[in-house]
């Protein structure tokens, strides 16, 4: 007996026969005795289609009715399903986010929750054994008592948060994957599924492109200590075992991982420009200067190197944007010539970054310089490296990438036996 | 300088183009000095698709979760208004049912208005000439909290409700016809559009079948006295004077019509079936027997002819039901004939009802009378007759239909010059 709450995405509830697939799973739980809230994403492609109508009627438009036009297509969804659960004899009722409610910042479009008042949910769990039914993504700005929404996945976000209002024992994410991969598959066919992630190590593999879950839902899920587990909604409900331990990647606090791998993930992005900045004196604003110019550009800065200068007087700082703002950077840093004053700038479109992750680096030494060997035993440069606690990042030729991350992952015995 | 609500129906706002349409008319009131609130429907043909999936679910669902599905069209539709108005430069935002509130009765999916608090939207009209856009058909049950709709047609009803607790001046229902006609044009080439009707009169004539207006907004517009303007969504904004007369019919108060004709409109249904039950004793109770039955197979009985005996002791009864019932009337009374004890029934269903409508009538004797001898001349049987103070109906064989409309019309002076 527990508290679930199970969270489905838009290829999960695509059509009205998808819909009928998750209510089973949904009956699966709460026959094996558990609470249950879902939440729900808008049919897949209905977001985009209310999108597209809010930016034919004005390109520039009020991010208050945007959010009112697009938070309606969750709750359609929240409403089927109520009825599918209905329809196999369960109790339930569907919640919008004003109901609920679900109370968020006012920044429509991109709102934060603020608070969520789980008491009604839990007094219906243990009146009538109801199922909620969450339209997720959305919420409400009480202040002013209009509808707002979280911005794109945001559904994951709403699942976790609600998982803390009610005190969930855990948050299920069903999704098209099975779980959390020690890096894409489709690049290392020998990459396997992690039983148990951090949620440390989840946050720097979602931000890096492991695009499973939305990073502030790993946020929340760190800050409020829900453990949140990715497994799929393809499976058969009627195949699954309740009681047993199901397929899918579980992200838990660090505590909970017995024996944490050196080495979980390995994540990597192609979509890397790098520009160098060279002979640039070495004193105090000159970082400033250069930084400065693209936050005002709201160019995102990701990679940043700057070494120690030999002679103390100049030295040269290299940093990567995406490959999308590239030419925008590049446009910036030459506008502001004469203030940075640097002696040249060269730059690369074709890098990639690799990164590699896992908690247990910080009590391991020498992580990283297996992977320099490793690398340079395949002829594969490196130009430049950042670290943190708990990941290194390289960069490299991008026509390296797969290379490099199929070197790395055997290297730290991630490969599949 | 006045207040007006504006009701645009679902084709009305079927795509983007019609939807800035409709915000340039918006725009012509406002630029007039007018307060406004618009009240919009779903985009034509979405509630039918909400419907379908709901049905598909279940085909017996829960009637909550079916308001929360179909009001997210009309909630779609508000936003998009109001992001087209505020392209246009005009100050405007969306309300949903829940929002303004609009509080109703919790019989979902036909749901009665109980309460609209205008408080919110005057101030507004006031301190920065806000448009209001309004979602129509949907409510909130306060009780619940949950979503509430007003059935089909119900934006009409949303629109005369809104124009009442706002005290606007005029109720202006925007459609794809240019107002209501002396009967239906495409039988009477000659029929022409009613410069005014009352309320009462266009309560009879949208229950016979009239189909522009739903009948409870005019029961509420004759409640609450609120002239609504029925006119076309498809006149061209630019070409129309907002300050001169637009082609369209007001439904008004009696008193508000100088000089009343006699008859008004003509109305008719070709649906019908007559049943006739032959020799049943005049004695009380007897009308029960034959009624009772009916009810209870929830079959509307409209037109009832009883005659008074010749002898004291027998007589016969006649009524019409829909055509779409007619098997199962014959079926009920046939099962109850011991009970009612008739001798023979016999019944036809090429029957057709034509009515005659007028406010004068009251105060005008023999227009009966003229009528009956006007199509006696044209050979039209007529097979029974009811009556009450502003109208009387007839019932004829269906073929002649046409004829006994086009006869009436031009005996009552209705035809176009």
């Amino acid at each position: 007996m527990g508290r679930l709450v199970m969270k489905f995405g838009g290829t999960s509830v695509a059509n009205i026969e998808r819909i009928r697939n998750v209510a089973q799973h949904v009956k699966r739980e709460v026959d094996a005795g558990h609470d249950v809230a879902v939440v729900v994403s808008a049919m897949s492609g209905k977001t985009n289609e209310l999108v597209a109508w809010a930016t034919e009627t004005s390109p520039l438009h009020d991010a208050r009715e945007y959010d009112a036009i697009v938070a309606s297509g969750e709750q359609v969804t929240s409403g089927l399903l109520a009825i599918a659960l209905q329809a196999l004899g369960i109790q339930a009722r569907s919640w919008q986010g004003w109901q609920i409610p679900i109370q968020t910042s006012d920044a429509h479009a991109s709102a934060r929750i603020t608070g969520i008042d789980g008491a009604e949910l839990i007094k219906r769990f243990k009146e009538r054994r109801e199922v909620a039914v969450i339209a997720g993504f959305q919420g409400i700005h009480e202040g002013t008592g209009r509808i707002t929404t979280l911005g794109r996945g945001g559904s994951d976000t709403s699942a976790v948060a609600i998982a803390a209002a009610i005190h969930a024992d855990r948050c299920d994410i069903y999704t098209d994957v099975d779980g959390v991969y020690t890096t894409d598959p489709r690049v290392v066919p020998k990459a396997k599924r992690l039983e148990k992630v951090a949620f440390e190590e989840m946050l720097e593999m979602a931000s890096l492109g492991a695009k499973v879950l939305q990073v502030r839902s790993v946020e929340l899920g760190m800050v409020h200590n829900v453990p949140v587990f990715v497994r799929s909604s393809f499976d058969k409900p009627e195949d699954i075992d309740p009681h047993g331990t199901p397929p899918g990647t579980l992200i838990c606090s660090e505590e909970e991982i017995m024996e944490s791998q050196v080495v979980t993930g390995i994540a990597f992005s192609k979509d890397e420009a790098q520009i160098s900045v060279r002979h640039i004196e070495d004193k105090p604003g000159i970082a400033a200067a250069i930084f400065g110019p693209l936050a005002d550009a709201s160019i995102n800065v990701d990679m940043i190197v700057q070494n120690v200068s030999e002679d103390g007087k100049y030295t040269d700082l290299t940093f990567t944007v995406p490959a999308s703002e590239y030419t925008r950077a590049k446009d910036t840093i030459t506008r502001a010539k004469d203030k940075i004053g640097y002696k040249a700038m060269d730059s690369a479109t074709d890098v990639a970054k690799v990164s590699v992750i896992g908690i247990g680096m910080r009590s391991h030494a020498g992580v990283a310089a297996q992977a320099f060997k490793a690398l340079s035993e395949r002829n594969i440069n490196i130009r430049a490296i950042t670290t943190s606690e708990i990941k290194f990042s390289l960069l490299i030729d991008a026509a390296y990438t797969e290379l490099a991350v199929r070197t790395l992952h055997t290297l730290y015995g991630l490969d599949q036996a």
